[in-house]
């Protein structure tokens, strides 16, 4: 049995770093057969439950998407409304009730910390799909995975967080998750939306080469891997700042040209303006593909919680 | 074929105790084959569509595993909201319609009867998942094999059903199953909340021994098995009164241990506060399981009135 | 492989005669093997989205039914409200996330021509459910293979579109599609809902022979396939002009009785009272025989669009 049998994924640091070879590899292998076969018959006769209190279609169909690669069974709760799940029971009761019907969940909640709760709660795995502000561990591994597939090695590289770094989840889990790995991180942001403490002192601890900047130019002169996230107009004091940024931060073939040779541009999507569309035809422009990469890795954490592997 | 091929579960009334008694020994035989396996293949092939004019997760997700379970597939309309199926278009068409994509329609609605007029216009099997306050069958029968199972047979048993009486549908259900046993009935509520004249008077002419009384302790002392429901704050005329009742019904250690020893509790979910989640430890706590036996009872059900037994 | 092999299906002129022929032939060839068969092994391993930006019960369940008939699979939007794929982001950016995931793509939109720019975004089939007021291919289809059906043949009968032909787009597509046949169209409608200008010049050009008319009883005395739309309230002026049309277009039992022995009723569904209830029990109403017709057609569309003929 593997390593990760029978447990939850519900935070980057809850995971060794073999735990994160683990996966990465298993990723591998199913986007490697995937090239010959539709489909991968591990998970025949499986059931996963996508238990969605906010909804996110995003995330919601790569997961379904991993569990009918792996020939298994979906049931889905795409946005709890007025249904009897949200007439105040507690995230307990739903979690053990839907344990019933499922092997498997893979959750999304609004508040930090519920994906925890459910995990608490279940006696089968639990696989967090975005909680709050909190965590985002699945992003972080296919943001990994793609690092890996599109830099050849994720050691060595040096990677340029890009955006609004204080409210976004998935660099806080990127930052957590390339912590276990020998990399520099630049941290490109307005001052008001700078990294928090937390996120910067765990990277101390753990001995990771990080800068703090506002100057995008400093990215451009240096990243191997540029991870570009939105900026929302609310995040400031008044329009001209944030429209002094937005204009800063906007990814367009002239910073690409000044860009290192064959730099990575990676985005969580969606994107909104932060990368012009002409950007899209670039060889460097991954964000498409990592999309994709997320379905290999979500198709991994299945199949290795599952204990299919 | 069997006896229940082709029809419509719809009411408990409509159902003869052999009926029950198949569906009962079916439901048993499927969770037995899946201690060894996960999935039975009598299905493979069908649709069922899951028909829900009002949300309840629960219920769907319930149907939705059972048919899973049997290699089947589905289709599902969660909630209909602006949907064209809602425009005007009465339950007979939409019925007809959708009887052309699938084998089979689990149906819940809002106003009483719905089900039968969607059975009468369908050409396909219709299984009600609950119509306004009037007929659950499924929860009911799912009841009757979970008493069966935790007390090794339902007749001879005493069953107190404890709570809101008068507007619950499950427990008229229930009533109406466990008329077709030998089992002594204890109804237990406010007197604002006792059960409807007409599942009484059924009792009655059944032949069936049942007392009624809003003092939980004849329960504690007398009852084998405790069927708890949700009481309402709204159902009373002064908070005062909801509050007496609600701490007189609330199930806690305490009471726990004043009941015969070995006593069954059971609840439909979802449950706000009547019971303590201090008792769900005690191993005479049925709720969880009761929610897994659902799905054995409507893959009985499924694979019966699509003639695959 | 066949010349709809990795296409779009998009609107009727952009399919030749051959193409239908071929789309009409396979559906043909899939009711026939479903006779003695549930399902069509020839998409086992694909995945099909439905990608519904506005809900359409009907037509969603029609195409998630055909996906399960050939063995496929099925992850859905059954109506895009707060989720991620709402905020902001382009149809292009959805499509080329989604077709990671996915092999094909069903998509409704409220936007005329939503579908050709999520076409011309995506690398796999994109299939138009449906796009505003403009196209409804899959509709047309289904209404041509009902007609071949119910008749023996296309070409030769004589059609009477009839109802509210100025906003109805599945009379639109309709009337496009038939013009690759050798048929006589008569188009039924009040002055204030005629059939739009660029549909009846499509026709003109086409060679293929039309009428309009307000006079219900012209249809009656020459039509073989009555095809029934509804008509809305609020497309009129005065109440009483609404009441005027609405009673002269009401399809009843007299009506069928004065009609041409045999004829076709058909009608896109949902029907409000367009056709009275009474109607369903004749033998030429083809109304629900249309919608089970739509499995086979939207079948067929997957099998051919995805390579797998």
């Amino acid at each position: 049995m593997n390593p990760l049998a029978g447990r939850d994924v519900l935070a980057i640091p809850e995971l060794s770093r073999s735990d994160i070879d683990l996966v990465l590899a298993t990723a591998a292998s199913f986007e490697q057969q995937l090239q010959g076969q539709r489909t991968i018959p591990l998970l025949d006769g499986y059931i996963l439950c996508t238990l969605f209190y906010e909804p996110s279609t995003r995330t919601r169909l790569s997961f379904e998407a991993a569990m009918h690669r792996l020939q298994g069974r979906v049931i889905s709760v795409a946005e709890i409304t007025s249904s009897s799940v949200a007439k105040g029971e507690s995230i307990d009761d739903t979690v053990r009730t839907i344990e019933q019907y499922a092997d498997v969940i893979a959750m999304r909640h609004n508040e930090a910390g519920a994906a925890h709760i459910a995990a608490e709660a279940a006696s089968i795995p639990v696989i967090n799909g975005g909680d709050g502000s909190r965590n985002h561990p699945t992003q972080a591994l296919l943001d990994l995975y793609t690092i890996q597939k599109e830099r050849g090695a994720i050691d060595g590289q040096v990677i340029a967080l890009v955006g609004d770094l204080k409210y976004g989840r998935t660099t806080h889990s990127l930052a957590e998750a390339l912590a276990r790995f020998r990399v520099e991180i630049l941290m490109v942001s307005p001052p008001e939306l700078s990294m928090p403490d937390h996120v910067t002192g765990a990277l101390r601890q753990a001995g990771v080469a990080f800068e703090q900047t506002a100057d995008i130019e400093e990215a451009v002169r240096r990243a191997d891997v540029m991870y570009v996230t939105r900026i929302q107009r609310e995040r400031f004091p008044t329009p001209a700042e944030y429209d002094r940024f937005r204009g800063v931060f906007h990814i367009d073939p002239p910073l690409v040209e000044r860009s290192k040779p064959g730099v990575t541009i990676m985005h969580p999507l969606p994107r909104v303006d932060e990368i012009s569309h002409e950007v899209d035809s670039y060889a460097g422009a991954a964000y498409f593909r990592q999309a994709r990469n997320g379905v290999y890795v979500r198709m991994a954490l299945l199949a290795l919680v599952l204990g299919a592997i």
